[in-house]
């Protein structure tokens, strides 16, 4: 099996270091290609700073973080809080998804705290169907062309694990992430900004803290330190083929 | 603990009536502040009256049950069965979160059987998150300031308490409402136009006893008269912690 | 009981023939009057042809399949891809359902492998409730009247039968199709080009043996040669009443 | 010479019979039909009822004009005060002059006091040419056919004949309307609702009086009673020829 | 005569200075309330600071230039160079009129280099009128109520008192800042950060001197030693009375 | 002086070939760099052939065209008699400007027969001034950088040479095109689609002839075998001095 291009995205800078750094830092000691890329470059993150101050700020951070994963950066600039399933949002996505040509897509779940998530893991799977179909316009200036094919679609966690009720959402497989968690706790580390902002608004003073005790708490379901939770996206046209464990037990051997 | 500030907000003038006045009863005679909101004027809720005459009608009553229930009214002008899940909308709602300034909020369930109800839902779970982000606008042209924390937030019942294909949705927890029972139905009787075109629509004579007979079924659930059910929204950010209930439980010792 | 108008809605053509026609086939024969519908005209389903050349194909194959159906075709002209839960979308599905005025709508189910799907299901449900609204206006240039009452609303299967993850979705009911399965098959091949262009873009190179095996799975579950699902839904004011089935059944005796 | 159609359509009910009733009238006389068309009911028309109602009393009103005029009466249904020069109300504009098929259009000009006019203008300049093109779509449930020619294509004069800053607008040509100024009064007096208002609005008391007034100064200018001043747009592909004199001046003989 | 509140509005801060602050002097040292206002806060205003941080110091420095005029400031936060003639914008700009309460507009004309501009003197125009009418709304929260009457409005040089062509477009009338210029050259100083762009982007240095160069050019034409030109609008509805002259020539005398 | 970049941009394929062609064959054979674009791909420009199919044609007519001209094409992709004055539209030309980078731009006037040509006109005014303020975002993906500084704007010729009535249009200058007549007349000719399209439509059988006879015209209005007239935009900042001129005649010394 040749290697995957990987696209991880999620909605704001920080999203996709807390729920699968550790995945995407193995990935690439594999070898693989990563393309990290968030909707928004975090223009509400924080009660001192304007808008574009912060997502300045906050792109800076992301591309630290990507940097020290050895991934490409892209920022689709959807703002903070207005993410809509809307077509104008649908074509940016799926540009991105014709840019990066990935094999396996990791994005937000369905199902989480707010919409920016949720709208986010819709407009993520619609993308990775549309982009396939080339009578379907981007309206971009250079589009890229249609990918050739659908690409294995992966939910991350939800924040804290939970449904809109405190209900716990079972993961459908989780990644041994022992080996790259200091890596995930680096590349976090990055969005000092986030941290900062978090432990203002939310009261929640321990961004790395939190992150160690979840990946832990995933890491003990199948026995390890560290792990890092998915469910696969098997409707219809979409690859049912697990190929993300696949790649990494292939590695393991 | 000091006393809440409550916000009821749903789509259309009588639903916070049939979910949840009796609660607001209880808040009130605590002492609580309570704002009641809808999202429309209820423009499409007549056969016979055109859209801005039934409208006008309607923000009478719905006045009118917020008076007896010793609530601030606002309706939000959205028009019944146009509410969207946008921009725009999420704006609007958030205006009214920063205006009212809740610590609890009560608010139409996830799954109901039309989207007026259901957008209303997601907008008002944004909007209780969006309030406290200094950075996020509504563009309104005296707009309120971000509010200081995000409001504890519950779902009240679907109407009939089922979901799509008619299956009952479990609530997390029932309020007693015996006592202030009557008042309810005194606050649903204000709205005289919509049980005539319940009648006339939808062939349901009865707006007054089919609210007796759901707030005696969940009261029955919990060994009381009369009941009103709800669920917390428990994702991330949002208090965990029931302080309905506490208010409630407080008030009762 | 007076024979029901009936309106089978889905996203695109071939959609309603994969999942419903046996079922159109034996309220044809009954005698009722059909009506089939699709969203969009299939603009996306070509690698080869344009999006005007491939609607214009398509639009002739739906037409075709209607024709071998006995049932009315409408073409809503909504995009492929580019489905959207907004309000002008609402307007013109809701004409379709004052044009069509249906008794019985068959359409497809709230959660499926695309947005498409899903949304047609939230627009058709919608429209069934507003167009029994006077005061709802649908913004065409000679409207049809308001609808004297909301048509009993039923949801097809989702493709495979799955929801996201993959997990069966359990039908409420499942209808016998035995009779006219060929019927079924035959409808289905009139959408000659997209039995093409899935071959190409997805691989499945098995248009009517699919469609045979699914049926064929659905007949076993109720003991007969070829069946197909359906849910009901039971909203609030939506009859709860199965007036399919009873249609059906009335008609086996 | 065959008998031309003849389309009038201007921005809200009144505005056709003040500035050209006199020439439909004789056009009529003539045995041309006649289509009447308003952007708008009028529905800003009133300092005391609503839009819905103001609306409804001018829809009837326009309508009575227009059938002593012996002409049919269409309403684009544009609200007042928001005409906008976009797609939605191109194509709009382009159905009605699909639907009406005019060989001659007469509409209100590009420089008038208010955007209502100004834009009505363009949308309907824009129209004559668009409804000509098979390949321009209007969105519309059952489109009337793209038409075989473009309309000659006539502006009438802004009121008081003067631009923004209260200098004449100089006619191109003036019809004499003689012999039809007493059916352009009675046509005017059926919009009683819009007298009252423009009393109360703009002190302005003498609605029928000014109309005969400003008839008579166009009257003036070419020597006879009362007139109705025309100016014929001759961008590119529109006829250059004046059909509307050649139709009157034929008549005459 | 009683005195006249006095609205001044244009596109972006430092227009209104530029153009009429001459005037504004001379009317509040009559002691009439004057209102400044301008569309956006000049976010493009910078090629070195982004468009939040550009924005806060101009809105400082327009709130600045307005306490030395005595004037009270609103900004009315549209975007630089993305004003459109929509009705978002419309109502946004009636409920400014709504709020001022106005007789006297002063405004940008409407021709001149840039759409901002011109936009900005179509929607003036279109408010002043729209304001008056109950039936317009304006979508605000808590909106102003319709004002009683339709003020006297008045346009402002285009920059250069030229068209797009570079020809001279003449005014109506001169009015003589000679004893207010100084007042006028230090308000327009507040916008220090535009006097630093303006030579950077543009190569003009000399944003004072062009200043009085220019307003001692129109102060030539009628024998003085500065001033600034208007013309009024003068469509129908809208007072074709000078007041402006009026009002400054009693104070003359 | 070094040779400037040129960029003309009309509405339609064939617009710049009929207006400027040979204007452009000049500046191409001084050795200036030439852009071409066109606003749309002509989707509307036939009677018998689909949007997709026509349009499809006439790319590869205008790129044909373009080659004669030894110039880079470029196609906005906007739609025929769907051109707006909005920000999406100003943010796309912009995007052409930053990309093309010229320091002469030659577009449509801002009065002709139909609105494609006028809001083309105020779209590439407003981009040519937008383009060089870095503050102003447009939304693509690889977005260019700001320019430098804002180019030379003319207006070319209307159809005709007239106004909305047939007036004539008085050009600024003319320039002589006699020698690159045949190129242009070659260009026109590579657009053979739109001669068959005008023969239909409008009756208009020769658009080569045309093209001869008005060239001839204004030639003779300067005294040689052919011209072509523009008018230069000479707002606040844009260039006053005439630099195409001056560019020809250096080089006709």
């Amino acid at each position: 099996m040749s290697l995957p291009r990987i696209l991880a995205i999620h909605a704001h800078p920080d999203d996709v270091e807390i729920q699968c750094a550790g995945t995407l830092g193995r990935l690439k000691q594999l070898g693989c290609e990563v393309v990290v890329a968030t909707m928004t470059a975090g223009d509400c993150g924080s009660a001192v700073l304007g808008p574009d101050e912060i997502a300045a700020v906050r792109r800076r951070e992301a591309q630290a973080a990507a940097d020290l994963l050895g991934a490409k950066y892209y920022c689709l600039e959807f703002k903070d809080l207005q993410i809509s399933h809307d077509n104008e949002s649908r074509r940016r996505v799926t540009e991105l998804m014709r840019k990066a040509r990935p094999d396996i897509v990791l994005t937000a779940p369905p199902v989480d705290y707010m919409s920016d998530h949720e709208v986010t893991s819709l407009l993520v799977r619609d993308a990775a169907f549309n982009a396939s179909c080339p009578n379907y316009k981007t309206q971009q200036w250079d589009p890229a062309p249609a990918t050739s094919k659908i690409p294995a679609l992966y939910y991350v966690d939800p924040i804290e694990g939970i449904d809109w009720y405190g209900q716990p959402i079972a993961p459908e497989f989780i990644v041994d992430i022992s080996e790259t968690f200091d890596l995930k706790l680096k590349s976090l580390a990055c969005h000092s900004s986030q941290r900062e902002w978090l432990r203002q608004q939310h009261g929640l003073d321990e961004y790395l803290d939190g992150c160690r005790r979840w990946s832990a708490l995933r890491g003990a379901e199948i026995g390890v330190a560290y792990g890092e939770a998915f469910r696969q996206h098997r409707g219809h046209p979409y690859p049912h083929d697990n190929v993300l464990l696949k790649v990494l037990n292939a590695a393991g051997r």
